[in-house]
């Protein structure tokens, strides 16, 4: 789905077999005895996308082994094979696989919870559960996806994996909790906004990222600086990745195309979500300006959920954050933060076809229109 | 807060030493560095009433101890001394305290959730969170509570007690799904009722009791068949409990003083879910009398949320319930329950003070009115 450079095809081949195996271990685990159950996930298997957040698990994991001198060596079959010296807790691409499902289960519970904040009709060109089934029958299966989520975790075996994931669910719940409490508060800051959008996107996207190397070390014992190094050096990469990701999400939430976007736009308005060409724009126009867009984003609220913005209006609203370049700014911001991104890999970690793909990763953040 | 007979002043003292522990480790627990996390917290810990999931815990771990010929030792600095054999992975208060918290966190995370289902005002006498903060908070709010709880969790360092609890909130969210599924289902039998309660209710009663037990077991290793006898007569004793107190539950929904229960009541019927006493009137009463509760149960669900159904209409049906004995027949049930309850822990564990603890708690569900 990301366009990538064909640089390395077996490499390619073999992360299209590990998100297959995702999917099927997804399903696997959400089965219930319960046909009521079954048809909700399956409706929700078509929000399926990018799938971000598993591929940052599988090619992190590649780059980490490479710069452990080890290689997963791809097999057509799909075996757990691993090259490389002999160790107390072998890494297998099994247990990656595993974890790239219990971080993609996280996700989608948090679009099913998210689509309920925000009143969403549409997601990935289908109905919203909450939609579709309304809001109670949204809020129990996001709860099913995210306790499935933590059992499917337990099958490893290494309860630190599993807290990792529960650190990192912590603080996507407080950074969205934080995100409401400042819903309709025009005098949000630049750092609240990143407060926000690090706890409740790039926490996951780091831990991601971060989980590949620890399933790479041995089971319980402390590990050496470099291994330590690596981690950190991959927790960084997906957090500012994540940031980055973020921000032009809301962009895209002003100036995207709905039907490339594929799910309803102009919500972050509707819900009095301040995000960052706003704040921008609201600290960097003239008073008349700022006075407009604050009697814009005050009739947002009041029209609330029944009637969205007319696309006239968010028309409106683009054309006048051009003037000021807010929109440009923000685009800026997660520019700069992939460079960091890019740069963390590459200060830290040994060149390899992994590596290589984790830096088009992040480019495509800034390219993609959906 | 259960009316239990001082037969025990020592084993009494020890649990409410344990449950003050529990609190604060459930206040520590989810203290976050954001001020409007902290405040909502402070307001659900409001909602805490019989601590029933934390007690059944303690008092199991008690009984379970007994069984075994060992002991936990009350001592008056609340340690963890236990007396009895040696073993390869030491029984502590502390991981049942622990667990105790995580039960109790999973319970506050439904409770947060099912209020957005009911559109509940009260709880506890005091605002639910959608009432006062609106349905977004809550359900963040409720994902922050079960985040954390398995986030507790892994502090025990045993994936296997993780793994109960995520296999018991898998059944919770599938039988609140079976619930809403079958909303203004009015041919709902009573097996689906009981298949509703049993998982949405009863899993994590029974998975509290049995957790008791298995902590008290060595780590990994494959246990004894007193050992798996025990653990099963828990969670059989715990697992009815459960559901008798879920029909008690539903019968003070409907018979129950307001201030007494100290919550929104008439919400079953508001939300179009058939409970026993209904299930039972349904099928034994004359056409006309199905008739005319059918009506008044589809004028409760037009008038939806923001009329609640009046008193006057709550005693009609309730006397109407009386006419045919059906609240006589569902609180039968819940008699029948409770006394396969305490056989099963009669027949399978030893006399001690904790099982008759135990078996007073079984009792006292039956006579609640609230």
């Amino acid at each position: 789905v990301l366009v990538l450079a064909p640089h390395n095809g077996l490499l390619q081949e073999q992360l299209s077999c590990d998100l297959a195996d995702v999917e099927a271990r997804f399903a696997a685990e959400l089965l219930s005895d319960l046909p009521c159950v079954n048809s909700l996930v399956k409706h929700i298997e078509r929000y399926r996308g990018k799938m971000l957040r598993p591929t940052l698990v599988l090619v992190s994991a590649m780059a980490s082994l490479a710069e452990r001198g080890l290689a997963n060596v791809p097999t057509p079959a799909g075996g757990d094979e691993v090259a490389g010296g002999a160790q107390q807790w072998q890494p297998t691409r099994e247990a990656h696989r595993v974890v790239a499902t219990v971080v993609e289960m996280v996700h989608m519970a948090t679009l099913v919870h998210d689509d309920i904040l925000d009143d969403a009709q549409m997601r990935r060109r289908g109905q919203t559960v909450n939609d579709l089934s309304g809001n109670e029958t949204a809020v129990m299966l996001g709860d099913y996806l995210i306790s499935h989520a933590y059992h499917l975790c337990t099958s490893l075996g290494r309860p630190q994996i599993s807290r990792m994931i529960a650190d990192a669910t912590n603080v996507v719940c407080e950074g969205e909790l934080l995100q409401l409490a400042n819903r309709g508060n025009w005098q949000l800051d630049e750092q609240t906004y990143f407060e926000i959008i690090g706890r409740k996107t790039a926490s996951l996207c780091g831990t991601c990222c971060k989980l590949a190397a620890v399933l790479n070390q041995d089971g319980d014992q402390h590990q050496g600086e470099q291994e330590d190094t690596t981690a950190q050096a991959l927790y960084d990469y997906g957090q500012k990745l994540g940031v980055a990701f973020q921000i032009v999400d809301d962009v895209l939430d002003l100036t995207g195309n709905e039907q490339t976007v594929g799910k309803t736009l102009g919500r972050d308005l509707e819900k009095s979500k301040l995000t960052l060409p706003l704040i921008h724009y609201l600290r960097s126009s003239d008073a008349v300006g700022r006075d407009s867009l604050l009697a814009l984003l005050d009739t947002a609220r009041v029209a609330a959920a029944p009637s969205p913005l007319s696309s006239d209006q968010i028309r409106e609203l683009c054309d006048r954050l051009g003037q000021v370049d807010s929109v440009h700014y923000a685009q800026q911001w997660a520019a700069k933060l992939i460079d960091q991104a890019k740069a963390a890999i590459v200060d830290n970690l040994p060149a390899s076809p992994a590596q290589t793909l984790l830096l088009d990763m992040a480019d495509a953040v800034l390219t993609r229109e959906f």
